[in-house]
């Protein structure tokens, strides 16, 4: 029998399937975006939100979901009793407050209108001052879990998250029975069973394999009520990443159009599903997920403690290896937020009348541009720092404008900044004596943008290998569905057979990258001044900017 | 008989004429662009020029001055007899070389193609490496005038620009029998005869009345053929401002409709001009002429160094003070290149629907925002840095910016930068001792632009008087034109009835000013950062542009 299974990518706007077969080929695709999308302004219900808030809804991926995998079982035309798997990957760390039965908090009629009771996406940003308070006790109580986090914790991760809760909406902390990441909940909705990934609780929530969560002690220095959250909210039966979850529900399997033999893998997080989509098996190959964000992840022999990285994990990617993530808060992020804010009607004009899409204008003048040649260095700090600050109150810069500066120049000056950013995580590990010895990228940014990537081997001055598939989340998701459905041979055989390595090469061309070395000097010199202290101007200037909005409410 | 005059005001991109009658009030005014604008990509010909340059064409001048000066006469249905007196002002410091019958060399066949022998735009900044060996030099021999032009040349004043033509094509050199201002030569070109006006040379050409041009030791110094540029080249027969030049000549008188009897007076730079116009007479009041750039002028009883300032020159604009002249070199041109460069589509649909232009759009949005509330801050150096540094190889910096910075919170900051600008530029003055007691502001934003000169005045914590006018520069001339015409009345006299005060008045909201005050000192901060040696970036970003230019010749 021919064996099949379904990758399911959870992403910051919408969900995606793929079906492939057991040789790696893919006969299906569906893609759904979430009806809510993001809510950074306000609820449904029109409450507005406060500055630096991200949430959603989770009906929505419940409704992607069905909606995609229903398409690709239809659209591919094979049995549904010969998808033996189905593996799913998620943004992360994005969470939300739930019932005992897994109903969603926002889903009761008493708090819909209550921001606190929907999912906090990964993105939300406004728990940075809990995250603040917890990394200064985590520091001064010497909390053994620390320097694995790169000494910091960001806002971004899950206990910054439960402590503006317990702080600002109590009743939903008492209310809630369980606070899960979003992958782990669709799990839960797949199999009917509570199986959290040792993924999202080893990354996101401090947990490691020989301590278990942060302790009672520390949690109780947080916020009193915080005490007992490990025990009471979530849970210590975790399950490692390729392992068995369970098998669909008669309902799910009904509405998806599949049947109870397939088996549901353990959630991974959405970058870290890459590793395996793109053939990666061994230590020294860092993999860079280039999306809205990147992802960095390593895997390596040893656990060595390096600042700024946002975790490491023992089998938390693939079994044997410490797995090693890194992060860049903004990378296509920036380019959307260039184009929406910053790119002149001209060029819409131009682009129009040459039958252009925006990104395609920009990358042709920018690609005619020398390094060196626009004069303006950027920092890529528009949505804060992961790697190496982990500071969420650190800002964007940009220097060396004149009155001839083109708006080309300013785009490719951004990318040029998530290039200088990029190496600065390599160099992170490097220092430190964790091999990176290959470099592979993953994501739209790496497949459909050769400038981009040109130029981040030139900064990086370093080949960068392309990962050939389109959907490298899913088709890691569905690795790990094959995994768990029982298709034969080990995980680093599966890995190989059905990920996709060999794509493009990007080799450094020696004139850029010498001129690049020096622009990344600068990078670096500039990094250090504003990210370490050498002037907090951004930490004052983002007081300020809460103080302002402050006056308004 | 009824009075009246014409002032005649060049601008960058136009020149204006205006028709006053003897009380004060216009009659007439006429504007006309340059047909040939500013050439800073290429000269008519073609033939492209390099990095920096700003170049025009002189016979734009004369055909401007002859259209506008007859239309107002015309329009204004004065006799042309009663027209007592025509005055002068220009951009300054916009040079050219000229043969002995004031014919410019671009207008010679042979030098048609040579960009040196056209006119180099008070913006040209092409010589900044000519600036750099003129400071070191200066510095190195101290030079005695060198502390009373802030210490620093720069390269928009006119021995830089001499030294560019020198170096780089000494056949324009050799063949030039005069090295002339613009606002002269159309003095010569009205009279008949070449006329200096001491203002340009005491605040372009160092020369000072004890001491006259600087010494040919010096001159040597910077180049061999340049000994006795001031002997060959110039001209030390120069006129105060205020006094006569001579009367319109016989073809000009015809091709004006005017008589042989219309005074012309000693030419004025162009944002001098602006003194008399606002109606100042005396010591600490500061004029703030807003335009592209914007000129700071201030009246003082005694004469002391002040660092980074553009001139100090005694009788320079009112007999009996001596006047300092400081500057920023973007304010205007800071918000076009916003417009042109960084204005989304969006927005301009938007204004397009609401019947508004751009700029009013903007202020709409930005008008509504609280200081700080951005978390933006920019410096203002798109153009370089007049005062306090005196630097050109210094670029812009914007700080702050996250994925929800919007257009009008970026416009809003630039705003604000060259609002610290201006503050930077007064507490130069009072540090050293010079007062700076009321502030006046004159020019196009000046009048149009509520939003931005309370702003100002927020970040001054001053208030600031609007100079009514809709002309400043060309009232100030023509002030000039009754005084050289014989109107009765010292020139006090004339100044307070012919000039204008009493505009409207912006006073500091105290709340704002406090918030300013912080984001001032943050502004400070890095302007010494940058500007001072903390971090030369700037100079090294400049110097990899100008390398990865090279690269493509």
């Amino acid at each position: 029998m021919k064996k099949y299974a379904i990758g399911l990518d959870f992403g910051t706007l919408s969900a995606r399937a793929v079906l492939i077969d057991d040789e790696g080929s893919q006969l299906a695709e569906s893609v759904k975006e979430y009806p809510h999308g993001v809510l950074d302004k306000a609820l449904p219900s029109g409450r507005p939100l406060g500055v630096d808030w991200a949430l959603q809804v989770p009906a929505d991926y419940q409704e992607c979901l069905i909606d995609t995998v229903s398409e690709v079982v239809k659209g591919s035309g094979v049995k549904p009793e010969e998808v033996v798997g189905l593996g799913v990957d998620f943004t992360s760390c994005s969470v939300m407050p739930v019932l005992a039965d897994g109903t969603p908090l926002c889903e009761l009629k008493e708090f819909r209108d209550e921001p606190h009771a929907y999912v906090k996406l990964w993105k939300h940003h406004a728990a940075q001052y809990c995250a603040d308070i917890l990394n200064e006790k985590a520091e001064s109580m010497k909390e053994p879990w620390l320097p694995y986090y790169g000494g910091k914790i960001s806002s971004e991760w899950a206990l910054p998250k439960i402590m503006q809760i317990v702080k600002e909406a109590p009743e939903v902390y008492e209310k809630m029975d369980r606070f899960i990441e979003c992958g782990d909940w669709v799990i839960w909705k797949l199999c009917g069973k509570e199986r959290r990934s040792v993924c999202n609780a080893g990354y996101k929530l401090q947990w490691r394999a020989e301590e278990g969560y942060p302790s009672k002690a520390f949690m109780k220095a947080l916020d009193e009520r915080l005490e007992n959250f490990a025990e009471e909210k979530l849970s210590s039966d975790l399950y490692p990443v390729g392992s068995l979850a369970g098998y669909l529900t008669p309902e799910m399997a009904a509405r998806c159009g599949l049947t109870e033999k397939t088996a549901v893998a353990v959630e991974i997080v959405d970058a870290h599903a890459s590793v395996p989509a793109c053939g990666i098996d061994g230590a020294g190959k860092m993999l860079m997920a280039m999306g809205t964000s990147t992802c960095h992840l390593l895997l390596g022999d040893e656990e060595k403690p390096v600042p700024g990285i946002g975790g490491v994990v023992k089998d938390g990617i693939l079994p044997g290896f410490y797995a090693y993530e890194a992060g860049q808060s903004c990378v296509g992020d920036h380019f959307s937020w260039f184009i929406e804010n910053c790119l002149p009607a001209s060029y819409e004009k131009e682009a129009k009348e040459k039958g252009l899409n925006l990104h395609q204008l920009l990358r042709q003048k920018a690609g005619k541009l020398i390094p060196g040649e626009s004069g303006l260095l950027a920092l890529d700090w528009w949505n804060g720092v992961r790697s190496p600050y982990m500071d969420f109150d650190l800002s964007g810069v940009m220097l060396g404008m004149t009155l001839q500066t083109r708006p080309e120049e300013i785009y490719r000056s951004l990318i040029e900044a998530t290039a200088y950013g990029t190496r600065r995580v390599i160099e992170s590990f490097t220092d430190r004596g964790v091999a990176v010895n290959e470099l592979y990228a993953g994501g739209g940014i790496a497949r459909k943008d050769p400038m981009t990537m040109q130029i981040y081997a030139d900064v990086c001055n370093r080949e960068i290998h392309i990962a050939d598939s389109s959907q490298s989340g899913a088709l890691g998701s569905a690795v790990l569905g094959f995994y768990a459905g029982g298709l034969s041979g080990d995980m680093g055989e599966i890995v190989r057979r059905i990920g996709r390595a060999g794509g493009k090469v990007y080799r450094p061309i020696p004139e850029n990258a010498k001129a690049y070395e020096k622009l990344y000097r600068e990078y670096e010199e500039l990094s250090e001044y504003f990210g370490n202290g050498g002037n907090d101007v951004m930490h004052r200037l983002k007081a300020g900017k809460l103080a302002a909005k402050g006056k308004r409410s």
